[in-house]
């Protein structure tokens, strides 16, 4: 038996960059949080010391800056290939590169001017190797809510079953998304609203049995409205309001008060595919 | 020399209410945080332990519940304004109610969907005192940003002084603001949604030398726009914006490139009043 | 009627210090967040953009960092009043300094090597006026729980009450404590421990009918054992653990099973005080 | 081309227990975050709304209260192994369970009194399916610092590497380390508190030459003290402190004074394992 080392890879994460360009008195704004992870041959920097081949991070996040300058940043999931793509190529050692980014949306308020949108955030995570090349964006944080149009009830009980059935509750959800592209050449901002849209649109027509009948919904749309996506994941919070018991005060509550609940919550993951697409070259979600 | 109980106050904090309010098919949504605190005469139950004068903060928040049902949520002010002299008016030994609200702004999808709204939040705090009752309302987190017309020069220099002047900067902020009413009757969300737009508009058109003068023209705007606010206050962090030195690589940054430093910032701190208004009858912010 | 600028101040907030002083082999640790906020003559920048009466808050970080270099950077407190004086004293359009730091403790491993304790965050508050300092010291963050000995009844009811009355239940808080010292001048390390030691000692040993109890017998034993503390305030969430109903399972519950609860909170908040104090020069808690 | 369900589970997150144990007057407190996720034949559900095999989220939340009074809770590992158990051999359509448990630990004041630890967290994350079971646990938030004993230097230089060259720098990180056990079957706690010693001992022997170096050496140790851990798996953000340029302030500043960064930050990770342990039988980080 020996104690040897496994997988394992080093970057520099939560890069923040602003990146403004200006077309005369209008300014157009790029703010994104960049992480970058590579790995290759780095045995020696762990068993010795040796740092031969260990490329700094601090190097890395002066690539994102200047790459900024030199070529723009455009739609996230292009910014990060360019990233990805110069380290494996322009470093032997390095076999794979990995490029995460968060993208921060602001509205436009004046020529030069801006609001931060909180709405949610759109991800990007983009795998390059020496042969292949992976993309999935993402979105974080839509948090979405039905009052009507949402039951749950005929599931299975067992001793520690107290829930009684319903057929009338809020349904509420955090929507953390992922999905894979066939390709790594698309119209990137084309295919993030189209998704977004597939999404709320389908959160908001589905007559709901269960959280997960909603998530499949979810996943099928996207995948019927944009054939540039390969499968999705969807992971879904099911953040439960309470129903308020009125009766000591002598007060109804015909589903008009609720409490709404930090934790416990339920959490739903699952994944639509197309049967027929290749397989991911690496774990694409966390 | 004599150890004594000074000033006190308690309650229930951030009790989260979901109100569904049915017209037909068509759903509205409150979505609220809120927060109670009751002083008066409390001495026994901290020298004895005698609780007989302390309704328990279990009661306060079913007090917020039941009002939800019994008299719906209209205004976060007003609904702040109910509740608070419920308890004066109901418990003799109660001399004042604080009641606090976040408010959660959802964006309608159909007749009974939502997205919730990230942008930022509005606040409500409500002092009612057997004499008095004062309202504020506020904001906290929206993030503004000017990438042309900031300036900052002609500073005071001493020995540790090494910030070159510079007449093109990033300005940027996540507007604190909360503004003291005349009165305890108006209507509330016409009110803010003025505050607001003055807040913005002000933001964006001043040609700014220091944030405070952006912060003075901000506060101006909006006791100029609203004649029923008394004062404003207003903290906001100055969000460094730091021109990244792309020179090692041959590479000009002509206030393209900038990292979005999270510590330390800026923190300008400042209240615009009218000069003939009654003054507070307690502190108002934290 | 006119449109005026009120209170205001500005600074530079969480500047990020870690001081490492060296005796041979033997390494000492200091990790500090220090924010600065300076008041005074400021009109005219808020009025007109005139800056020549305001030193850049980048000046007041360099401050930071030089003079832990020149001066060392001992108690908290201590370095905090170095600060605010320093300010005051060679800028004369300031009238007063506020100088915040939270200082986080490492525990020591070997001659330089440490493990940073997360129990607790210490903070000093000090404010120098041209003629005045005040310095009070503070906590953030003990979490302290006592398993017996708490009871809660005989309180008040109204319509909305339903909580039933208990001799036993869990009792548990986040110390949130300020404490305002009568000089500026004193062992501000030897002080702080016995303030803990106090708040710990009558949070164990108080036999509590309500949180209330509590709060009044931490301050009094800490203004009883430390003679150089004029007043105490402390802010205390009662940290909800609700018994589960376990009968569905026709299990018993003798207390033994809880639910940890996040929101909604009790929130006791109180000040203890010595009846012969001079008053404070400033407020002295948010 | 078919849209199929790909893989899905569901579960309760984040259920908050705290268990008190009495023996006499002295009592023992438990205090976890328990999540179960279960994933098996869930077709149904997902594709009609059919909830006929769907145990509800509030059950398992019920049932980890339930266990709790009926089986105790003992080491994490060991309550979430019971829970996991129970899932699929109670439930046919349940192929695989998984619970996730962060524990949270409290050092004794007294008989029944309790401060709550705030160093770092341990966690176990076992997952059972009908044939196997597999134990990790982990630890987040052991934050870790040398002052002295860590270089970095001979690293690959490109353009964009600026980095200089150093022999004596700050080495600081937040440990989170997982760990797969060999068998489902040990003496947890003691298993733990020696995991815990041997990645503080390597941390704090070991003169660096790089962060991954150090990783190396604290996963080597694990394995070589412990030989009930098939591997180990580090995160380790390398945690910036920039050395302050004291020089126009015409001051040294000899590895004294630093900038503790938030962002960016570098990310170490890896994994060191036994050359001959069986594979894992499902993903076991994040």
């Amino acid at each position: 038996m020996a104690i040897v080392l496994g997988e394992n890879r080093y970057g520099k994460a939560e890069t923040r960059l602003v990146r403004v360009t200006r077309d005369g008195e209008t300014h157009t704004l790029a703010d994104l949080n960049v992480s970058v992870a590579l790995s290759g041959d780095l045995v020696a920097t762990h068993l010795t010391g040796d740092n031969s081949g260990v490329l700094p991070t601090d190097t890395m996040k002066n690539t994102v800056y200047a790459f900024a300058k030199e070529h723009g940043v455009g739609a996230p999931e292009q910014f990060a290939l360019l990233l990805a793509r110069h380290f494996v190529e322009t470093h032997t050692q390095i076999r794979a590169a990995r490029v995460g980014i968060e993208s921060f949306s602001w509205e436009r308020l004046g020529p030069h001017s801006f609001r931060r949108q909180g709405d949610h955030t759109r991800t990007a995570e983009v795998t390059v190797t020496v042969e292949q090349a992976q993309v999935v964006t993402g979105l974080a944080g839509l948090v979405l809510l039905n009052s009507a149009n949402s039951e749950f009830h005929g599931f299975q009980r067992d001793r520690y079953t107290t829930l009684p059935e319903t057929t009338d509750r809020i349904l509420a959800t955090a929507v953390d998304a992922r999905w894979r592209h066939l390709d790594d050449d698309t119209d990137w901002d084309k295919s993030y609203t189209g998704v977004v849209e597939a999404l709320t649109k389908a959160f908001v027509t589905t007559h709901s049995l269960s959280l997960q009948q909603t998530l499949y919904a979810m996943g099928t749309q996207v995948l019927t409205d944009q054939p540039e996506i390969a499968e999705i994941r969807l992971a879904l919070p099911n953040k439960h309001h309470y129903l308020v018991d009125l009766s000591p005060f002598e007060l109804a509550n015909d589903n008009e008060v609720f409490i709404a609940g930090d934790r416990p919550y339920g959490l739903i993951e699952g994944t639509v595919t197309r049967d027929d697409v290749p397989p991911a070259i690496t774990e694409w979600y966390p």
